[in-house]
């Protein structure tokens, strides 16, 4: 049975303020509660069906406290459509602090609204074994429940901090990373040489990357589109971009 | 002013009984709007604010009916939380015959069920060029509403049609066409020959590839993952997949 006020607190988790107020985010989708129960998040509460407890005895021991609940219960409690059989309230963990230099790849997001393209691109780069994402503050909240839904788990594995360009670029100065965004007019990243070591700036989903941003870009590359100008789509989905993007540096490495 | 029985006509269209039932769909975003004005649709209906319709008024003639509304107006119609400018109901075309021959690269998907993948699929198909789509009867519906939204108008361009595999096979029998899917035991797609002919069957979200289907691969591949196993994401989301996957085909084409 979950009671009324527990209800009221999920649901309210949807918004920033409420998450940064309560200090909690939720989890829903049973491969993502699994994720929390298994990888070192404090989860204050599992609300789950009887089948999903009995399943996973061990990970469901790790959650503070248990709510056992019909599959209907838990879709009175649930942000979602359709529901799965569990959802989980979880502390928020502290910001992560900027590391101290950049190696290898790793990704700018200037200004991601869409929650479903911000976990697309953490899955992604998950599998493309790109283990850090940098987010201008303007980027959507990592913590927002549709973000943690898209991820499929991998919010657990890949860093995401949020820091301004400024302070980023701080540590590229004297390191050997490239900083490569994406231009109607950069070179063609299908015959370009890419680095091992880069950062790679992805706009947002209308405006591309702003002209803040656009300063501290070393180099502009461009997916080539196929067909005629006018006939064709104006633009990839920027999780899109950015899954054929990570596959070009990572292809061959 | 939008009287109460088109409201419920529009929110009606959400459903596929009601799309049958009607022969109309429905088209929201500027951009689509736009897009079905512009590409021989026929437009029932076009509701739209003052300013769109001053800005687009060739594009407005085109519609049989045209209703001027505030932006308020329009939200009560709409089917999305963030309306734009402009919404219309327009005739479901008749279904596409299917192609004599198959010639370059085209799709076959496997029971795509997600709205925004199928959408964002067409529209990365348009975006390499590849103007085919083939879709397994249990695909999720070219015109729900949401994959109208996420094609951003790649709608109009690309071919979708809804066919069992068998049909499409055929089709392929003495043709240079090689039908490719992707499997965990696959070939590295990124060090494979990839023919400029080929039909790349894309699975569904959960099960990926059915049985049926997968008597007809001609060539399995795969897309490599980085990192350690059990320890990065399962998989790439359908769309995701797809798009690194037309990358490859179309990169040096």
């Amino acid at each position: 049975m979950i009671n009324k006020s527990t209800v009221k607190l999920i649901k309210s988790l949807a918004l920033k303020k409420f998450r940064l107020k309560e200090n909690r985010f939720l989890t829903e989708g049973d491969k993502n509660v699994l994720e929390v129960l298994n990888s070192g998040y404090r989860v204050d509460l599992l609300i789950a069906t009887d089948s999903f407890l009995a399943a996973h005895k061990n990970a469901a021991e790790k959650a503070g406290k248990v709510i056992p609940a019909t599959p209907q219960e838990i879709k009175q409690a649930s942000l979602l459509k359709t529901p799965q059989n569990s959802l989980a309230v979880c502390e928020l963990p502290a910001q992560n602090f900027l590391p101290q230099s950049l190696e290898s790849i790793s990704l700018f997001l200037d200004g991601i609204q869409d929650p479903g393209n911000l976990g697309t691109i953490i899955r992604t780069c998950d599998w493309f074994g790109i283990d850090q994402i940098f987010c201008s503050p303007n980027t959507v909240d990592l913590y927002n429940p549709k973000v943690i839904q898209a991820t499929m788990g991998s919010f657990s594995r890949v860093r995401v901090f949020y820091t301004e360009i400024e302070k980023l670029n701080k540590l590229t100065v004297n390191s050997e990373i490239t900083i490569f965004g994406t231009f109607l007019e950069g070179s063609n990243i299908y015959t370009e040489q890419l680095p091992q070591k880069a950062l790679i700036v992805i706009g947002n989903e209308g405006k591309g990357i702003s002209k803040t941003v656009e300063k501290y870009i070393d180099k502009k590359i461009r997916i080539p589109y196929f067909g005629d100008f006018g006939n064709r789509a104006e633009s990839l989905n920027a999780a899109i971009a950015t899954a054929v993007i990570c596959s070009e540096f990572k292809r061959l490495s």
